[in-house]
């Protein structure tokens, strides 16, 4: 069996997650090629290489350049601040690489242009190319774009989703990398915005074609960290100015014409990592929420009147979206496992010759949304529509 | 149309809620008589005269014979504690009065049996005689026992039936006339056990056989109520014996085999009126939870494996029992709706000439079962029959 | 003990629910003064007198006119359809009554100004002025109020209220009166938009002052209804235009600063009555769900951080609002409490002099906000501020 | 650092979740010794060779008595069926070996007595014994111990305890080994039974001295699995009888004074994997359910009465028990998790020369109870005192 040799660009919080990823699915999956966890590259030595040992990496490196010009690896992983993945995963893909890009695919709309071009190019010689929305593969995610596929909804009608979470409400949270727009892009909007915007996209197999939005910022102004570091560090003096969203409430139509509510927020007290949506059409409803990641939610309008409710279906069976491979009925899955699916999936294609989703025209659709979010809120939430691709 | 004319002996707690039952019921469900709430009896005069006036009673009496033995009386609902029920209700079925009679039936087997020969000889003559065990017609009840006999958990292969209180957690509660057996007959079991395996019996269609049980008093000592009132009242000097259960874990056998779990308690911290029950059965399962009283869950094990799962029914559409004479649907009922519906199908078996349930028969099964429990408790948890009627 | 009289114009689905409030309030609560239920108005004699004889009032009339000239009604409650509010509370008001008037307080904001400056002026003859949005008086409701007002929120950063209901789901249920804007004035924005906007004004103690919204038609022709009713009747021949929204998605400005998203819709698959509110703040959360009316949920921001999360509070407590003159802890409460509740308040406050809430000033601010969120869907959702009082 | 060598007795499921355990612990905790997969260890060649290529095991091997001679092992993990840990963990043990053993700790009493001898005589040389009750490293569970150890429930009055699964409502599924008392030892009792009976002594941190209790077979033939495997196959003419049970009730005395009611139990339509306990005391209460296993719900009595009620703590916060090393607040954790734990737990003990936890006397306790159950369901559900170790 062939091996397929992974480098990593990027060691922090999802880099520990995509590791992950790499380790367990040739563990627990039958894949049909290896997975070597080659090498992971990072600007400080010293760290990088702790975390190549501790994560299992047969190797650690600082210079990306390098790494990506070696002969001995297929897949580039990239796990960097958005900033840096349109840099990255071009070089990789006129490398010749297989591309895996943590989303939000870029911070602008152009960068991901030139990304798609690059993955367009690329794909003519065999390179594929995945961005990591890997909430498309928790198994009830997977479920609930199955059921709409075979028509359990009916005609979508109306459509809500929300990713909320709390950690900003503490006024004296510091003022982090991502609360910066030079390195974050955008705030909430961007960051978990685009996860529920991807979601939509993908369950319903319908696009967002418009919008209109207000993006807010609660806290204008945090605690300044330390010089040394744009992650962390102690608190310099003084405070600056956050220049990203904190909360980013709009409303998309979807091209079958179905209106969604969308709410990206860092200021829902109590909520921690929260992400909801439903969807509701003419022979039922579908809901999903991410804090209760093993069930999907399922109402069906054609069933006996008197029967009719939500089911909450435990997707732990073996008939349900990657569950074979793991434990019996009723045995939880949790956050990574996504992001083991994400590399059976991808391992899969490239050894079919098949395209993984998300495209990185997904990757770039998501960036449309974002943008024409942003510009309607400058423009007294105006409907702003979506540029066709 | 003819006019039922009410008497009602008790006034306390639970002559609160029957009050609103003869006064919701003809106003909100088409009744084929009226109601006519004509007297309350209680042994102090001006407590009486006052309840009455409040809760709409024409009269007030403090003498019920007189009462009882008055023409203009139709119907005697009895609201008193268990130990005067038998006399009462013998001595007004014996007057040719309809009797209702709160649960429980009796404090013991020996009156529960002479109220049922009562029941049996005035049934010749027209009389009904029926006993409140109001959560039975909860709308989801109901629908619940009414889903069972449809078939659709198939057969029933365990029970599960609890209800949990926690207003006994406090040690210092005093020794009220609820925790002295001379009054009360039992603590928890007879209480609030006696209600489940009254739901139990419902629902199934099935009797209670056998049982093994224990039972248990947690605070052995509690302080002294004042003299003057076995209700209330201040602290007298001292501490007394509690001479009641706190809490009653029983297994049942139904008599087509299936085992029941049984848990009545006052020292469920944090649970103030759980009356919970779930039917397990080869085709499907059913649960219920009083305080989310306006739903069923339902699970089928028939539907497609993909989308099994829990479904919350809420039993509030106009197809489901009693609901069509309320409100839209997805409008909740409450705890005294059970009174309402008790009177609607009161009224409606004495127009009818049909016998209401739950009979004195059932009353007198509950009242069996709790002795065999605890016979069960003083003989080291041995399987205790339940003697046949 | 002086009794006060009521006339009800009206006797629709709001007439029953009105009926209840005015029948238990009496029985259940200790009133300052009686209540006589003496006389219900409406257009059809004998539907009315059906109407009077089984909701228990003394008397039928078919002129509300006559009814409001007699001497010998001290209220008139109103449930009409909105578009004869104004005409009916204004009358009644010049006559020296207290009225009650159903939500929304009119279909126009020309209307509720009207209503207003006529409330002011009996007001100074010791007349009061009420509006209906009852859901204010599920204890739930008033607890999340108290719990804001005595700061456990902190200061709001955020709300989220949605009601959702699905009976339009349906592409063939008929062209009802509530579809069409001469009779309702607007669709699931002014008759359930209006409940979440009063809710999120009431328990926040702000007003809303901008809103950029749109509303969407989903379904836009349904079948007609026969000619001999506006309420119900056979389908006549083919099919009529629906002038009124279905669904509404509106964000919001509150005085203080925080934004609001909201949601009105009949479009939520499998949704029957559910208006959910959600207030976040940087010291804590509160949430509540009417499919879950008896419970609020709290979350603590200031508790031991180990122990954090969000307490379910049963709000069937002695100490929580109304809940001593009903039933013991953990018994459940449901839709037409709040009627009850209604009636209570409206009785005291009639006694004591006081102004009865919701004032027609706080019916008013709601119709501004209703009127603004239509202003801005039909002005490319541009943010529009709510005129100042 | 040095390095943990481990041999792996045992390929099943069971043998799937400790190779994560194995795996994942040294990536994601900070360990201070390495861990390696040395050597896994079944009958079938083939089979354990594909199991060791899968899981990531250097080797496989098919005696096991010469893998525990060898001298490169140091830790001897037992994953096979029951009937076999005795004769394993204590030859391991007498070689010196460190022994983590799959839970029950074996099929009788007196070959966990001779464990536990075993296990006491190897720990003067400094060998470790544990017993994998993994549940207990639940986060959730971890913390719901500490809490009561914490005494925020105060004295413990009552406890509720069951496991329900359903996989056994299908009269015709097979006549596996788990359904054979010759290698199972018992049913529902001794495997998931077990779990209840260990957590409740686990978090209480009390014994069971006693109990009373019913065990039953519900369906008592089933189709014979055909000869070749005891594990699974085509079905051989005929059916044979089920010799253990399917379900098991039974009320247990903690050597606190309080009641257990415990209930396991494979007929339980539609719970999959339903494992949930509540502890009820004068000062509060906690409640955990597998089935939503990142959270834990808290009661506090001493609370401000108004706002009490259970609390749902997400047991993802990075002050909670083994978090830090996983996700963000919010990210779920799954069944494989506790694995993990198991691992961290063991590899710390073994480097600080402390026993972990479970220890084999715990191992064997859990054993007497299960004994005492099955002879007290023998003897007519009479009280049976668990002997004193």
């Amino acid at each position: 069996m062939t091996a397929l040799r992974v480098a990593m660009i990027g060691y922090g919080f999802m880099g520990a997650a995509h590791s992950v990823g790499w380790r367990q699915a040739p563990r627990v999956f039958d894949l049909p090629a290896d997975v070597e966890m080659t090498v992971v590259v990072g600007r400080n030595a010293d760290a990088v290489a702790e975390a190549a040992a501790h994560w299992g990496w047969a190797e650690s490196a600082t210079d990306w350049r390098e790494v990506i010009a070696r002969d001995d690896i297929d897949i580039v992983d990239i796990v960097t601040p958005g900033d840096s993945h349109a840099e990255i995963a071009i070089a990789a893909l006129e490398a010749g690489k297989h591309v895996l890009c943590e989303k939000p695919l870029a911070n602008t709309v152009e960068e991901a242009e030139r990304m798609l071009q690059a993955a367009a190019r690329a794909a003519e010689h065999g390179s594929k190319a995945m961005v990591g929305f890997t909430y498309r593969r928790v198994p009830a995610v997977t479920l609930l774009r199955d059921l709409i596929a075979e028509g359990v909804v009916g005609t979508v009608q109306q459509v809500r989703a929300a990713y909320r979470q709390d950690w900003l409400v503490d006024p004296e949270a510091p003022l982090a990398w991502r609360l910066q727009k030079e390195h974050a892009g955008s705030g909430a909007l961007g960051d978990i915005g685009a996860h529920i915007i991807d979601m939509t996209q993908f369950v319903t197999g319908q696009s967002v074609d418009a919008v209109s939005g207000t993006v807010e910022t609660i806290v204008k102004r945090r605690p300044l960290l330390g010089s040394g570091s744009g992650l962390s560090g102690t608190a310099a003096e003084g405070y600056g100015d956050v220049t990203v969203d904190d909360a980013a409430i709009f409303t998309g139509r979807l091209s079958g014409g179905a209106l969604v509510s969308f709410e990206a927020t860092r200021f829902a007290t109590g909520r921690k990592n929260s992400l909801t949506i439903e969807v509701s059409g003419d022979r039922g409803a579908l809901a999903f929420d991410l804090e209760d990641l093993n069930s999907l939610q399922f109402y069906d309008r054609t069933a006996d009147a008197e029967r009719q409710g939500f089911t909450k279906i435990l997707v732990t069976e073996a008939q349900h979206p990657y569950i074979s491979a793991w434990w019996p009925a009723g045995h939880m899955l949790g956050y990574e496992h996504g992001f083991v699916h994400q590399v059976v999936d991808l391992v899969q294609a490239i050894h079919d010759g098949a395209d993984p989703h998300p495209t990185f025209a997904e990757g770039l659709s998501v960036q449309r949304v974002l943008a024409a979010v942003e510009e309607s809120a400058a423009n007294d939430s105006a409907w702003t529509r979506i540029a066709a691709p």
